[in-house]
């Protein structure tokens, strides 16, 4: 099942995307408020698959305007340098931990919204990635019981800025400007994806492939991610994990490519869909 | 003025400290719903300092359970290396921009309430520092202006777990497990500090001085940093800045010195107040 969240009328929704339509699935669960309390409710889920296979559609797809998937998830975990071609591009090694960054939910845009080239910089890179939503919560998750909480996956673009992100030995602003983090097109639940590590990744600039990596080559797998950062942090409904990113990034090539006004970033995910975001300038 | 967020017979407000009273705004001013708000807005502000001037109190300041000063930030934005003799401890000289790391806000805790160290590590350390509070909200503030956008000050207790702050090369987890960021008693309105810079930063461990500090000291002022972080991100009221903290830090210590069950931290910042909390093991 492919869910969403989405405005139609003026009103906040959610709901399922069949084929080209919507169902318009709060209309249908009254007391589920959002997304990420669906995602929490089995029972609540398994009402939405039977009304995604039966119910008459509410909308065309095209008639919504889509939010972020999770429109504001508790948190977002980032992981860093996640693919080996990509910590090599990045002159590091990979450790024995992950490393581990933080983005703040208000920086979050959905598909098609524009990514805002910021006014203090024009190194602005793209970064494709798959990003994990949460399902039921938990602390202290065992690798081997992590995929339980497991709701979908979507595409996520970690659009970053260079000079930012290393004006310091720390991350920390460069990776979390407001109109960056693209997410969506929609969530697609775990029971359809058989093995994670059979997706691939590609990032594509203007229909240019610039990335491209499996979920095979993660040097941290999920379940680990999962577990690593339930030790410090509960898990709760929604909550994003984002699983870095591969090779390709702009601002390592030679030249350096960077995001401009006009262009088109889409992260493209096998069996999941494509995240699309043109780039505009900051005003 | 000196403002709280509580609870008080199963019920969540904000009000006015008034000596050893409290003045349940929530009640006096609807349509207001929480201290984030109240501070957002100029004019419920001013009908606030009369209330706390003249209102009878509802309850006595120890009947109520105080919750973080603001519950729930938007986000909470950390400076590391701020106090040119902290940064000679941990060995890093302060550059050209400040160091910005993240906390998320689901790891706060209120006055009084438990510092929980975790089952993972036994490396868990103190941080005294002034959190600012944003009251107007703006972005691409100049620094010459950025004081107006501050509502108050309160007490910080940026609490670490250093092995996993420095598991990679990014603090990203360490600075942000559960239950260890402590943010109180209250906020106490800018109108009331003349000027930030004559405030003295305090931490005490079980009654003995660990760490001491002037904001004169700051590497980069607080101006600066909201100025800098504005560049990034929409400031919000109620948005938590913290200010970085002194030296004196446990593990920097021969030997070092680590919190464990049974400790009591305080944070003393003069002409603000002391935040003080125990220590107790996660279970």
């Amino acid at each position: 099942m492919k869910l969403i969240s989405y405005q139609h009328s003026g009103r906040s929704s959610f709901g399922a995307v069949v084929g080209d339509r919507v169902v318009d699935l709060a209309r249908h669960l009254p007391g589920v408020p959002d997304l990420a309390a669906l995602i929490a409710n089995p029972e609540k889920l398994a009402q939405a698959k039977l009304l995604a296979a039966n119910a008459t559609a509410d909308h065309a797809l095209d008639e919504v305007r889509l939010d972020p998937v999770i429109p504001a998830p508790g948190k977002i975990i980032c992981v860093g340098i996640n693919y080996v071609a990509h910590a090599e591009e990045a002159g590091r090694k990979v450790g024995n931990y992950p490393v581990i960054f933080q983005r703040f939910a208000e920086t979050l845009l959905a598909h098609n919204a524009p990514l805002v080239r910021p006014a203090v910089s024009k190194e602005f890179d793209f970064e494709a990635e798959l990003a994990v939503v949460i399902g039921k919560g938990g602390s202290h998750i065992a690798p081997e019981d992590a995929m339980e909480h497991v709701a979908g996956y979507t595409c996520f673009n970690d659009a970053s800025i260079r000079d930012w992100q290393f004006h310091t030995h720390q991350y920390g602003m460069g990776k979390t400007f407001r109109s960056t983090g693209a997410l969506g097109p929609w969530l697609v639940t775990a029971d359809e994806i058989t093995d994670y590590r059979e997706l691939q990744v590609r990032g594509i600039l203007n229909g240019e492939q610039m990335q491209e990596g499996s979920l095979s080559e993660l040097a941290f797998d999920i379940p680990h991610l999962i577990s690593y950062v339930s030790q410090a942090l509960d898990w709760n409904p929604g909550d994003i994990l984002a699983t870095g990113t591969p090779s390709g990034i702009g601002f390592k090539r030679t030249p350096p490519i960077f995001l401009k006004p006009g262009d088109v970033f889409e992260v493209v995910i096998s069996q999941i869909g494509t995240l699309s975001n043109p780039v505009i300038d900051e005003v």
